[in-house]
This record gives structure tokens, sequence and C-alpha cells, in this order.
């Protein structure tokens, strides 16, 4: 059922496959090609107007270390956040602000986990969930969720698991599928029984397109929530993330954070503080990408792309394309080659199955998502009549 | 004689006992006191003038995501400086830019080592060397350098040992002194004969006062160096630093990177570019440090502080206060409190002898050292009176 990797030395992780479609993307441009990328995880918006003006404010200063778990005002914003989008009162003092995401998982799992661990993760999920554990010296397991549970694991998969963490995400990446209020409960039951931490990973949250996602926050207070300002505030390069963690761990992760991380960049928390106010433009992006994502819904089936996941939120929808192929990286490359059009083969979300899944992105601006998606049905259809 | 760890739990790091320190000083701050800030580790200065320019310009660009290993003309740019500083001539592929020196000893050792490993460091040493190890599920090897032997390893301390690999600094932190080529030439070899890597940490380069630092690379290509751009070129809260790995490891280390970090803050890396071409400011900023220097040196023994390891670089000075104290803490909160100067105990870089040592930094403004020294005087003259 479940299937856990082997253990390998922690230095061997696996190359991203998508990596290996942006550069044969970045070639094709090269030569003088026009390629509209549905490959890429990020907003094609930079940081919003205020953060912008922010940092050139905060320039005057030196800008030397911040304290470890983030300027305190920062700490303040993101506590007030959980107070606007779901109602939940968090104490600053549980928010840590880390470097990107990616630092909130570094320290979480080193907070929590030995070296050997088990760590059950949803399959499909965002790749690195697996390399940081294998850098770290655990073990992922990855628990094959069905389409039919919208892609999400639920307790009857976890049966029997002798794990030592659960990572959850909702929206969850490549799938856009969330788990609601009920199915996160059962989780946080299911980790609860066993005396083992429930990692959710929010990073999607705020990018929704019918009910708003739902914070393991609203369920338990010993969840730990990660969540990031890349992508519903659209600062990707910034490197700013956060992690919400129970109250009795917030001296251990702040060591640790000291040592591992010293602190997150200091301009980048400038700009963040600033970006927590800056809703309107952020809205803004919001209201495009639910434009982009009406627009694919309604071309991705016209181009032959028929069993999509429900995409409640993020900016992605996975398709099932069994129907046309078991090799999803040679038929990505086939519609690079011939659509024009840059894609995800699955394989990094899911080692088994995803060799029959691709990933669309529509994180781009509207006019790309229509000439890609009108680029798209030209290629397939051409592709059908051979 | 050398001092290896218990295995802990990789979570229960020490804390900094700077902190305590530094929380002390704040607390006297905000009640109203003067304090000379002689326990930081990083300069008074902010980022220089060209870099700052450069972020200004660059915030009308979106800063997405860069490639992982970091921007081109930076890995170029620090590969440039090899030659100017050194004569050695290094290909910008094998620079990796990080974030912080940080990012680079959690890739270098994620590379490097499998949990349970042992480490060998100098002590005194860098306490976050420890610490990291230690949240890796690694074993850290403590070996007493002696004052005869400049506070640095020599091959003779390292008779014997089994360990996986070996750490050295130079300038070292808290001692300021170098190892020079011959030095550094035998560590290697010993490196070389038990077939395990040298780590090779050069963050306070350009910071010497005398002869310049020889770096790693000018012994050997094999060894993993470690730098930044927070020292010399004043950029603590940037979080920019760099790696330059053998050859045959550049791949390996961007798997690392690409799952662990994505990338180095985008903002940061044009700041750091554009740093690199800021010598005149960083010069006149060294000129700064090296009157500071000279103003220790002659304020330190006049205040009673005589036993001092020769400062070759950084912004440091290591004394020996046995003839004062057993317990370091407790008389830099002496000193503290009735001098009002902030200092570091020694516990922090050496479990066993820091108790009977002092570190004093440098690295603000002329003005503070000469506050700083004549504070220290007159309090250090009427205890020695009581």
């Amino acid at each position: 059922m479940t299937s856990a990797s082997q253990p390998n030395r922690r230095g061997d992780v696996d190359p991203f496959i998508v990596m290996d479609v942006m550069e044969r993307a970045r070639a094709a441009e090269a030569s003088g090609r026009r390629i509209i990328h549905m490959e890429v995880g990020q907003p094609g918006t930079g940081a919003p107007q205020g953060a912008v003006e922010a940092v050139k404010a905060g320039l005057n200063q030196p800008l030397g270390y911040t304290v470890a778990l983030g300027i305190p005002e920062l700490r303040a914003g993101i506590a007030a956040l959980y107070q606007r989008w779901y109602g939940v009162s968090i104490d600053p003092s549980r928010v840590i602000v880390t470097t990107g995401s990616s630092g909130a998982f570094l320290l979480a799992f080193t907070a929590l986990f030995e070296a050997g661990d088990k760590v059950a993760l949803g399959e499909p999920g965002y790749p690195s969930y697996r390399q940081i554990l294998r850098a770290l010296s655990l073990t992922p397991v990855g628990v094959p969720a069905s389409l039919e549970n919208r892609l999400q694991p639920v307790v009857e998969d976890l049966e029997g698991l002798d794990v030592a963490g659960l990572i959850v995400a909702s929206p969850g990446n490549p799938s856009g599928t969330m788990l609601d209020h009920s199915a996160l409960t059962k989780l946080a039951n299911w980790t609860a029984e066993k005396g083992i931490p429930l990692v959710s990973d929010e990073i999607y949250h705020g990018l929704h397109y019918g009910e708003r996602a739902v914070s393991a926050l609203e369920v338990t207070d010993q969840a730990w929530v990660i969540n990031s300002f890349s992508k519903y505030f659209s600062m990707t390069g910034w490197r700013i993330g956060w992690m919400v963690v129970p109250e009795d761990q917030v001296r251990r992760v702040e060591r640790l954070a000291q040592n591992m991380f010293i602190c997150p960049p200091h301009a980048s928390q400038v700009a963040a503080l600033a970006a927590l106010d800056c809703t309107d433009e952020l809205e803004e992006n919001r209201k495009a990408y639910a434009e982009n994502r009406r627009l694919m819904l309604e071309g991705l089936p016209k181009a032959g792309f028929t069993k999509i996941a429900p995409p409640d939120g993020a900016f992605y929808i996975y398709a099932d394309v069994s129907d046309l192929t078991d090799d999803s990286l040679k038929l990505a490359e086939e519609i690079l080659d011939n659509a024009g059009v840059a894609v995800t083969p699955g394989l990094d979300f899911d080692p088994v199955r995803g060799k029959q899944w691709l990933r669309f992105s529509y994180a781009r601006s509207t006019s790309d998502i229509i000439e890609g998606l009108e680029m798209l049905a030209r290629y397939m259809a051409a592709r059908q009549a051979r």
C-alpha cells in the first residue's frame, strides 16, 4: 500500500524532473521560440507595491541581524492574520519567522524527528518534503491518495502505519485540492491518538476560489503549521516563511533557529511586514488567478485533458493523462517541443502514479493563459488526428 | 584529550550564553543606562552604498526565485575574488551561493556526513558548528587548541582521532588567530591521508591587519571553503554566503540546495553582486577596525587584560582571565553591571576552558571603543583596589 523509500545516503536526493523541462524551455526560448510557462510554481507578479516601498525606506538603516525568530512587529502581524483569516487567536510568541517555508521545514523536521524516523506524507505532494527528510536522515513514507478522496490522504490510508509524524498540505501541490474541517479534524485526531506531530503545510492559503482553506490551527493548537509569503503575498524570491508551533516548543525552535539560520533576511522581513497590509493589490492578483482558473477549467478539457482533480485553491491543475501516456515526462517534452507550452510531469510529485499525470500552473498572466490554452488545443487536436 | 559530546536528541541544542548577556544589556539600556557593545559579532556599518543602490534599482523587477546555486554573475564575481585576493583560479561553476554561511554549513554537512558521524573542530571555536552538527545527528569532537599554537589545532592534536571530517577556521572566532600556509597545508594533508573532507571557514577573510589570510584553496582544490558577505562586506542581515566545493560535488550540492533552500534571497544576491565592487568603502571600514584593534591592544592590558591571543584578523580579541575568575559568565555580568560594557564569556566557544576567557569585539565605531576602554579601565582599577 504505502511506499517506504529505501534509506539512501542523505546527500543523494533526487533531481527535480521539472528542472529538465525548465532547461529545455529555456533552450527553446534562447533559440527564439515563443514558450508559454505552465510549469512554474510562482506568481508572475512581484512583491506588492507597499512592500517594495517599505524596503526602499528601510535601506537607510544598517539592516543587521534581527533576533532569530524574526522582528517582533512581523510576528505580531502574522498572529493577527490568523484572527483576520480564520478568527483564531494566536499568541505572537508562537510565530517563528523563517527563511522561506524551506527554512520552516528544516526547523520543524530537526526539532521533531530523530535520525531514522519514518514520516508519512500524501502522494501526490510537494517533492521537497521527501528530499528534505532524506537530507536529514529521515525516511519519507508515501501514502497514495485516491482521486475519490480528492488526492488527499484519509485516515483509512494511514491504518497500521508506524510513523513518527504526518505531513499534510491543503490546498495541495500539485492537486490544488483542500482538506475541509472534518477531514483535517480526523487526521489531527489520528496523530493525537498516536502521540505524533501533525505538520500542516498551508503555503497556498489565501489562494482559494470558493470556500476558504481551513487551518490546522482551527482544529488543534498542537499542529505545526507552515506558511510563507511566497504565494498569496507574491514574494517568492524574498524567502520569508513562517511557522506556528505549540507554545511549549518555542524555546527549543528558537535555539535551533539561532544556530541553523541566525535570522531570516532582514530586508525581506521589512517587505513582508508591509505586505500584510497590501490586501487590495493581493486580492487583485487573486482575481486574476480566479479568471485564469476559469479559463483553464474551460480550455483544458477542450484540449483533451478531461480528468482533473477539483482545484479548490493554489494555482495548479493536476490532470490524469493515463488515456494519453504512461510516460508523462515524454508527453511533457512532446507538448513543449510541439505546442510551445511547458508543463510539469507528475513524476516529481508521485514517483509511481505520476507517470500518468501532468501539472498545469496558471500562476502567470491571463494573456499567457489564453495563448497557452490555444496552443495546447491546436497541438492536441493535431495529435489526435494523427 | 579530545572531548566527544554525548549524543543527545538533535533538537536539544545549547542556548548561546551571549544571548543572556545581550538580553541583560538590552534591559540595562531600556532602563536608560549607557552600554558599550563589545559582545556583538557584527559590523556597526551597513551594506556598502553601491550595494544599497543596486537593490534600489533592482526593486523594479519582480525578484522571483533565482536558480538554486545563485545568479550566474554573482558566482562569477565570487570566483574572480579568489583571483583578486589569492591569485587562485576557480571555475565559477564550483561557487555555490548560500543563505548566509549558515546555509553553507547546512549544505556541506548534509552533503558530506551521515547520521552518527563524528566531526572534529578546534576549541575555542564558533559555537554553531557544534549545534548545527548536533541538529543533523552528527557528533562534534572538540579538539582543545593551545595558546602556544595560537589557539588553532595542529596535526599533533588530532593524532588517533577517528572522525569523518575536520572543520577549521582562520581567522578564528573568538581568537582572531590565523593558520598560515604551512599550518593549513599540514592539516589539509592530514585530512587527505585519512580520506576525509576539510571544511575551511574563511568568513573573516578580508579583515586582516598584517599578512592576509591564506585560503584552503591555495593549498588544495579538495577543500570545502565557506565564506560570507556578512563580515568584510558588512552585510550580516542580508544573509548571503557562499561555498566553493570540489568540481565533482557541484551537482550533488545543487540537488540538496534546490530542495533545502530553493534559492538564496534574490534582493540580497543583487546587493552582494554590487558589494564586490565597493572596495574603497570596505577598505575604509577595515581601516576603522585596524584603529579599533590598535586601541584595544593598547587599552585592554591597561585595564588588566594582559593575556591575549595574537589577533591577526577578524574583529575579536580573546583574553585569558584565569587570574581574575573561574566563572567568565559571572565576570561578564559583573563588567556589564558595573562598567557598562557588554563582553562575551568564553563558554560559548569552549565549553571547558571558556570559563576562564572573555571575548571582546571591536566591530563597532572607534568612538565606542575609546569610551568602552575608558569604562573598562576605570571599573577594573576600582575592582583591583577593593
